[in-house]
């Protein structure tokens, strides 16, 4: 079964906001086995709405259809299905009154009579009362077997209308098929290297498949199958993983999709190990990718960012002669950074990080020059990296090589030494 | 002039990400006064988007199309471009110099085979050379006077083409019309607080116009005009734009568009002051967002952020007994973070936060509860808030409560008691 999902909205034409709507959905209808093949976006138009439904009727098997059914003029789906299906608009006495029932709740009695566009239904069409909001969603059968669901633009009522009956009833009729999914995250390798290690089985992708996504320093391998049962997709998927994981080796971090925080969270949380930071260019960055994950008070001590060079003789100790003879950009300020913070935290591990986001220089260093470095007593490791690129992207990659660093130590794997970011 | 984005990218079908370079596309054409009519979203599949432009190029005067660029198979919007124009790719011998160059410049000689792809250009079609990533952007005349622009999926390297030629390329196109826009940025004030006080300004709204728009904690008021010419379009912002400005007070950080913490750093490097944090909920976000702005050295020290009520006492050195008696989370402890940060950072002002982001409680503090503290020496100011919401919505909301309590002090702003967070 393949769908096509519609946003109606000028709001989204004038980028006022994005069509998480669309990905929500996506998401979702991937994960019954609905393949989506189109989304579109049309502004608050007759005619372009008909088009575009027209066209999504003609190519998909069910026609997803967001915003437009509010009560205001400018609100016309409704207006726009009749016309696609050639009937009239149907008024609902029911809808009308939970409509009134709806704005005596909120003690407000004296409803818009605008809002009594809300009770009309394409003849023929079924409608699904709110529990949130006010817009019922409508479901339409057109003459070639096509199904049209239209359901609120506001996210939570889109989401309403999708959990209790779009997602219920495709499911249903796509029959005992499930589409199951296992990713894994990789960092410290690039895109077109995963897409060479991989191109056979990329190629070969049917069902099981495998796709690839990069993002921000990291690259996600999504490995899929579709079978009549989860247990049976699971066993079509296990051995596909296992062959990736094979070849991509190391670079893997997660093969549960976690993100890289929740990653060494876990493995300080079972190691029942504890972690400080010493910051300079990523300015706290590293300390808050870290607390982004709930709990993690009970591995994470804190992070001292000590952005100039003051604050790092200042707040660390580091020693005015390391700065003055190798500079703050340098092995030696890394390792003692991280040397310091560890004594001054009292913390198991310690990373540190010290070089030029750019556009300026850090002391000596050109932009995107960062030394690393790891102190966990019994072992201690630097590392420099060369991050091409802007400020933004050097912040970002320098995080990725850190907390990879950390998560490669507590795994005992291979510590890098090599300057190259990916 | 009409323009229409098209999308390319399956991991935009599933679900995996929005389609937020369509959202900035819009919004930036928009401000140049082209309209946006259609959207759609296909996968990487040959077919599929060949009719994706076909139809875009059936309506609209300039299609924009992003993803599908890169280098590996399922990379495939040249060849579908080439298709459309009936021609054949040609391979730029220059294109690949480029790639070479820019592999060995990460200190990576062998370039995977695969990235030459990004070196064919349909046969007669200009190309834009990337001073990001790898992807040649591509600018195509169909023979009914339609053009068509290709780019990047890859935000960055999508603003870079937006930016370097599309967009000046159809504000020349589009004639001596401009239209300018001020933006006015708020913190602490809720959108509808906003939509009552400009209400009849919003409805009077032509030209010029009043727009507004809430994220992350804050809303932004976009005042716009089009006039034949720049100086006459402000001509016509400048009044509204000052009564805007009038009625909103001291809640608006910026009358030039602005992030909040360029603001800040404005307001730091113009009084010649320095700043420093000590944060314990927000784990760095602080800093990180006051050092996302180029520069922040001069004015910016570092921050100790003290995760656990332990690094609260090691490294900053707040007492024992005030941990014990008042908590980790009360206006006693973050009054002694922020004299204390003050003291080891040598800064003139120090900003505290400390409270519970959820979903647990930090120390006895519901979550959602946090106390800031302002230490300027002659002046200490400390504030509760209440922070509805989840976890990353909390430490969002601190971020901005602390920084625009440093905005207001440095301003001379009355400075906030109340422990509304809007």
């Amino acid at each position: 079964m393949n769908a096509e999902i519609v946003g109606v909205g000028t709001e989204l034409l004038l980028g006022q906001i994005a069509n998480t709507n669309a990905r929500w959905m996506s998401e979702h209808l991937a994960a019954i086995g609905v393949d989506v093949l189109h989304h579109q976006v049309v502004g608050d138009n007759l005619d372009r709405i008909v088009e575009a439904l027209g066209n999504a009727a003609g190519r998909a098997d069910v026609v997803l259809v967001t915003g437009g059914l509010g009560p205001t003029e400018d609100d016309i789906t409704r207006d726009a299905l009749a016309e696609l299906l050639g009937v009239e608009l149907e008024f609902h006495p029911e809808i009308e009154s939970m409509l009134r029932a709806r704005f005596a709740s909120i003690g407000s009695d004296a409803m818009p009579e605008n809002n009594l566009r809300q009770a009309g239904v394409p003849k023929g069409a079924r409608y699904v009362m709110p529990l949130r909001g006010t817009a019922p969603g409508i479901v339409a059968e057109l003459g070639d077997g096509t199904r049209v669901y239209a359901m609120a633009g506001v996210p939570l009522e889109m989401v309403e209308v999708m959990e209790g009956t779009v997602l219920p009833e495709l499911a249903a009729a796509a029959g005992p098929s499930t589409l199951v999914s296992t990713v894994l995250r990789c960092t410290g390798i690039g895109e077109s290297r995963v897409a060479e290690v991989l191109a056979d089985l990329f190629e070969a992708s049917s069902n099981p498949s495998v796709a690839y996504l990069a993002t921000g320093g990291e690259v996600k391998v999504r490995v899929s199958a579709k079978a009549a049962t989860r247990p049976r997709a699971d066993a079509l998927i296990a051995p596909l993983a296992d062959e990736v994981l094979r070849r991509l080796g190391d670079v893997v971090f997660s093969k549960t999709d976690e993100s890289l925080a929740e990653a060494v969270g876990r493995l300080l949380r079972s190691s029942r190990r504890t972690l400080c930071f010493a910051e300079s260019l990523t300015g706290g960055g590293l300390g808050a990718r870290i607390t982004s994950v709930p709990g993690s008070s009970e591995y994470f001590a804190g992070s001292a960012v000590v952005y100039t060079a003051e604050a790092k003789e200042r707040i660390l100790g580091v020693s005015h002669e390391t700065i003055a003879s190798s500079g703050v950009v340098s092995e030696a300020c890394a390792r003692e950074m991280a040397a310091r913070a560890r004594k001054a935290f009292g913390s198991d591990v310690a990373l540190a990080v010290t070089g030029s986001a750019g556009p300026d220089r850090h002391g000596n260093a050109e932009p995107g020059t960062v030394w690393l470095a790891l102190d966990a007593g019994d072992l201690t490791h630097a590392r420099l990296l060369r991050a091409p690129g802007e400020r933004d992207r050097v912040r970002r990659w320098t995080e990725q090589a850190g907390l990879d660093l950390v998560r490669r130590y507590l795994e005992g794997a291979a510590l890098p030494t090599s300057d190259r970011p990916i």
